[in-house]
């Protein structure tokens, strides 16, 4: 196996699209994942997966059921498995994922959104 | 459970050792831990579990058994299971790693570096 750095700006640079995550690494059944985040996704929850997020641009917002956090560049935040949550880009934001390689972006919900095979970059 | 934004800035700051990971979040059995590199670590391998590199700030160098990587502040590295490696910090560097929780942090080598119990913070 072809052992490489990856360099986020780079692969962040090489699409475009809003809540379409690319798969950027796999380890230990888990996937690292990014996307670019704008404008409000769909409240959702993962049964079986925590999820993670790390934001590296911009700044996002989760809303929750109770309450609604924001996260700037350098903040990450863990949802635990059973959570809804809806992500939400302040502007564009460039987000990391880390979850397993089973997590359907969407959750247990099905629609417009919904990506069932995300491409590796 | 408390879901709350983690500050990568403000962790770094809460502590000044290098090569002794400290533990910040938790998902799907892996573990979230941020370290502060500075010279040379041991070279050493983990028999069943890959570890990400993701440099925060600063340089680190990856030397492997044919070659050295050099990564920059957002560049990554995924180590498979069974590789040797050496991380070496250029200056002071700031890394966050994505493990399973039972990686331990000198792998197959017992030594003054090795830390069985990492902290959280």
């Amino acid at each position: 196996m072809d052992i490489q750095p990856i360099n986020l700006k780079e692969k962040f640079n090489s699409f475009s699209e809003f809540w379409s995550p690319k798969i950027i690494g796999e380890l230990n059944g888990q996937q690292v994942k990014i996307a670019k985040f704008k404008d409000e996704f769909i409240m959702h929850q993962h049964e079986q997966e925590d999820e993670l997020f790390l934001v590296i641009e911009g700044q996002i917002k989760i809303e929750l059921e109770h309450k609604t956090l924001r996260l700037n560049a350098g903040e990450m935040l863990i949802i635990p498995k059973g959570t809804p949550h809806k992500p939400i880009g302040v502007g564009e934001a460039k987000v990391l994922m880390f979850e397993p390689k089973t997590t359907l972006n969407t959750g247990n919900i099905e629609n417009e959104f919904t990506l069932k095979k995300p491409n590796k970059i």
